[in-house]
Parts: structure tokens; C-alpha cells; sequence
């Protein structure tokens, strides 16, 4: 598995799982009806932020991350990232390797600290990667999801220190 | 005191202070240089959003407050504000009356929540002032403000169920 910077070239081949799991809306606070367009607006992010793949050896895309600053002005030592994982692909490190990868920029420029803003409570496969990551939830925003299998959940706010 | 929707004719008014407590950068994570025409645009919001600004009877602002939903897609029923109070007029209920205001708009446009994202924990007045209307902090950022005077602080996130 190699990570790379991702193109709009590769948005093709993003799309489908970022659809299926955007429409679905079990675990991304983005609107479950975004178009090809508007998506690739709110995934590819222009630098400084970043976007990447990881990619099997023969250019497949597994998975995408995407990795920016979080606050503005006295806040601008804290990221935040966000990843996609092809359910095809599951169960083969992708995410980790994602995460992984973006803690490792994150550290690289500069900032301090990771921060994610609304990690679903139910989404128990990605809390637990993030905490075998040294991240820690410091708060819970108390019904901040409607789940649309499991009603309203909380959205975990996510922390690490660099 | 009134309460009415802002206008681009009161930013003139608004700019002065906006720009006095942005750029000490104390409080906001907004960037301190933050120039006067850009700064409209991260304050005066587009519907259905919403920036207000509190007059004096002589139609003096005296602070103003943005409110607007804080996450997208099935987060949507979370809603957000913000405050500035001319500092000249401190200490006249100001902030009160436009935090009330704002709880009163989630609560009417069918929020379910309100969320601030970043309150500084330095900013103690502000801090006692949304506890006072029934906000909890419910969890803290550390070290996610770098103070000018204080070095880094933490940054609350506070929440409060309609």
C-alpha cells in the first residue's frame, strides 16, 4: 500500500465510496444528498490543507484522508483529518495506515494537537482505531447525530497532542 | 435596547470594535488580521443563517450576535452563535440579552441544540455568562488557544439542549 497526494485524476475513483458512505449517514456530519461536484469540493482541499490515497501496488484506490488546520487565528496549532475507507477494501489497514499517516503530517508541519470535531458514538470501529492512536475523547456532544438506524447518538470530540 | 437583523449598512458600525477584539485576539479564533472587508464575510451570514445587532435608542450599536447550524448533513440540528459587545458598552446586559436572543432563534427555527465550538476558558465573563443561561462546558480543548498574554489555554466546548 503506497500514500499519495490525491488529484482531481483520482476523484473518479473516489466518488463511488465516498457516496456510498456520505448517502448513507451513519457516520460523516456532511450532507447525506452531496453531489459528484459539491463532494469533491468538501474532500479535495487546496494547500496548505491536504488530501491523499492509499493505493494497492497496482493503483487502486483503498482509501482516502484528508488533513487540515482546525481553528483559525490562536487556534492555528490545532489540525483536524477526516478518511474514507472502500467497504471493498476493509479489514486491511487502510484506515489506520491513513490515520497513521496523517498524525505524522500534522506533526511534520507544525501543529500541536489533533482535533476531531464529531466522531458518531456508534461508529465504534473508528473510535477505537483513533484510540489505539493515543487519541482520547474529551467531550461528548449529547445527541449530536440522528443515526438513521439508531436515532439520536453522541458525537465524540477527539483529542491528541503532538 | 433592540434586538434587529444586521445589515450591511451596520458594519461601519460593527467594524470598529469587531476589529478592536479581533485582532488583541483573546477570545476569538478568528485570524487577527483579519481585514475589514473580509471581516463582513466571516460575520454578516447569509439566511438561513443569521447576524443581528443590538441598538440603543438612538440606534447606536452596541454588540451584535451570528447564529447558525454548526454541523451539516445529520448534525443539522445543531446550532451555533457568536458574540461581540462594543467594549464602550460593557456591562450593561448586552452579551446577555444577544446570547438569549440566539438560544430563543435555535429554539424557534426547531434546533435541538446549541454548540459553541471554541470559548476560550480565559474568557471568564463570557464563560459564567453561558452557564448562567444554562450552557456546560463539555469538554476542553488543552492547549488549544494560544493566548497573547497567557500562553496556551484551553478551549471550551460548550452546549446547551432547547
Amino acid at each position: 500500500m503506497l500514500i499519495r497526494e490525491a488529484t482531481s485524476a483520482d476523484w473518479p475513483a473516489i466518488w463511488p465510496f465516498f457516496h456510498r458512505i456520505v448517502a448513507a449517514g451513519e457516520t460523516f456530519t456532511f450532507p447525506t444528498d452531496l453531489g459528484e461536484e459539491d463532494g469533491a469540493g468538501w474532500w479535495l482541499l487546496p494547500a496548505p490543507n491536504r488530501t491523499v490515497v492509499a493505493v494497492d501496488e497496482d493503483g487502486t484506490v483503498l482509501g482516502t484522508a484528508k488533513m487540515n488546520r482546525n481553528h483559525q487565528g490562536n487556534g492555528s496549532h490545532i489540525a483536524s483529518a477526516s478518511y474514507l475507507v472502500d467497504p471493498a477494501h476493509g479489514g486491511r489497514g487502510v484506515g489506520r495506515a491513513l490515520c497513521a499517516y496523517t498524525v505524522e503530517w500534522a506533526r511534520a508541519a507544525g501543529f500541536r494537537a489533533m482535533q476531531f470535531n464529531a466522531v458518531v458514538e456508534t461508529n465504534r470501529h473508528a473510535v477505537r482505531l483513533y484510540e489505539s492512536l493515543g487519541f482520547t475523547v474529551i467531550g461528548t456532544l449529547p445527541e449530536g447525530f440522528r443515526h438513521p438506524t439508531e436515532g439520536y447518538v453522541g458525537l465524540h470530540i477527539m483529542h491528541l497532542a503532538l
